[in-house]
């Protein structure tokens, strides 16, 4: 695989066009697309604005018009091959004259794989895997969710120093400070559902809404999805139709997560307690740990995990540490520390 | 009170020789001292090399010799006015012919004040203050423990994610990776004991000793305090002879702390279990808090602190964030997050 200066510029262009802010998220990818001319100056580009709208190859070729033939299209993801709300996109170049297709990560969804096989039986140059990590990272979750079939779990946990969830009598508003739970909806608001267990909706009854710095919610929220068998008393907020809830009658994590994974999610933040939390670790389906550490000690009340079947310490789960942030709160005293974590590799079902 | 830029610029060079590499820790505050003459240029300086060596007042004065006349001292802490292993600073200052004293931190500890006014009775001037605040941070532990008649109290422990200080079935090596405990071995360096409870002796039998990078025994150990009742079986590692061990028989932190106080430890490196933990944090007898926090989960196992007699979560023991520092451990995969925290002013008995 070679590719020129001017086709590595134009993907870092494609990246940044791809990861255009207030673009929405899922459960279609980012995706940017420059089409550069012989000469190698651009002369169109574009991107994916969201499920419905043209995907970023169709967008560029608008914009070229009939400049569009000869030209290299430098795209973030494989061309599509498949029909959805749009045409395959594999097809729009050909029809378009595009002389040659640089991509950077192929596109393994089943329903729109081949695209670069299309475009090739076509007659096209097509070579893939420039800046390729990039474009991973710039859609992890669903990258993460088209190769593993299931969605990628964020499992966020607020506890204390000595790993309280809430004091002896229950109580636990408020373990984390401000500065945290704003950070909390911050990260909310990347993903797609919200998952807690029935112990949640009937101890906490938290809403489960993504809101903003001025506690406003936001226009997209999440699916509210609660987990496991009990029934969920009508009076409780995630009932309250300020967003879609869905209740999944069962314990078991990868069944949750295969029905999920069905209706187009592809990031779950899993904000459960300690039971459906142990579960979903001990189910080897959680794929990233946000700890929300807050600076007090309680000495008693309930744990932030459960039972994980974990008898000895040659036995204990093990995660990487990817992230440390202080979140300083207004007043300077309510300082957390956010902690991530990808959990070691033995200890994740891919 | 009014300091020349000469004097200021002095008192710099002072603390920095006060803080030289090397120089012994406690029971003495480490001091510098610097001579000016009339045209505000060095003459000479000197500093405190431990107990037993002059104080940094009379090592100056040395090096100036019949030049120390009319000068003007600079130094860290006020000038001692007793007679301990070396003689009063005030008056080998008188006696020298120095015209002027400039001083940053004021000597309170009983045995040793007054020494300014000693001087001014004498006819020296005296002015004090001079970068009081950097003073008393350089000789922190010693400091605390004058103005509070007891040791500061540093609490370390190891604690996974979720709180647990050792498994279920009470396996805990090692719950905190190598880089960890070399900074455990760095942090106890800086003490002048470390205290563990008789159930720490009988549980983890830890030789409480002060090692360097290579595991080897550092020449200056720590008095090694075992706490509690219970007497101390004959084998355990804490009675080898590789440092000074003393066994308090009480469950009293104060009692304990008193009595440590008369044996000149200014610092004290708590390393007790849970239970230990609790009776100094409930006391009001911890000043500092080192968390080494393992990205590892456990899911049970022994907590890291035990009860504090909190029962609701508005009664929870709040800590101020002072530092978050991770340690990489050789392998990149071991890395240990180190949370270093003040418990808020009202958790203190000062």
């Amino acid at each position: 695989m070679a590719f020129s200066d001017a086709e590595r510029a134009a993907m870092h262009r494609a990246l940044e066009l791809a990861a255009t802010p207030g673009v929405p998220l899922g459960p279609n990818p980012r995706v940017g697309c420059v089409l550069l001319g012989p000469d190698g100056l651009e002369v169109a580009e574009g991107f994916h604005k969201g499920a419905g709208s043209p995907h970023a190859e169709v967008a560029a070729l608008a914009e070229a018009g009939d400049e569009a033939r000869g030209t290299t299209a430098v795209v973030t993801l494989e061309p599509c091959n498949h029909t959805g709300r749009t045409g395959p996109c594999a097809e729009a170049l050909v029809a378009a004259g595009v002389r040659r297709v640089v991509f950077a990560q192929a596109d393994t969804n089943p329903v729109a794989t081949g695209g670069g096989e299309t475009l090739r039986v076509a007659g096209v140059e097509v070579e893939g895997g420039l800046l390729a990590d990039e474009a991973r990272a710039l859609n992890r979750a669903w990258t993460f969710a088209v190769e593993n079939r299931r969605p990628f779990v964020t499992w966020k946990f607020a506890t204390t120093l000595d790993g309280r969830s809430a004091a002896a009598d229950g109580t636990s508003r408020w373990v984390s400070s401000p500065a945290a739970r704003r950070d909390t909806h911050r990260l909310r608001a990347l993903c797609d559902a919200i998952l807690v267990g029935t112990a949640t909706i009937e101890i906490d009854d938290p809403q489960l809404t993504v809101r903003d710095e001025t506690d406003q919610p936001l226009p997209r929220q999440l699916l509210r999805v609660v987990m496991g068998e009990r029934d969920i008393a009508a009076d409780r907020r995630v009932l309250d139709g300020a967003a879609e809830t869905v209740h999944l009658r069962t314990r078991d994590p990868l069944a949750a997560l295969t029905t999920l994974f069905a209706r187009d999610v592809q990031h779950v933040f899993l904000e459960g307690g300690p039971t459906i939390a142990a579960a979903f670790l001990k189910a080897g389906l959680v794929d990233e740990v946000v700890a929300y550490v807050a600076p007090m000690l309680l000495g008693s009340g309930r744990s932030a995990v459960g039972d994980l079947g974990i008898d000895t310490i040659a036995d204990a789960f093990h995660l990487d540490v990817t992230d440390v942030t202080v979140l300083d709160g207004h007043d300077g005293n309510d300082t957390d520390v956010r902690i991530t974590l990808s959990p070691a590799p033995a200890q994740r079902r891919t």
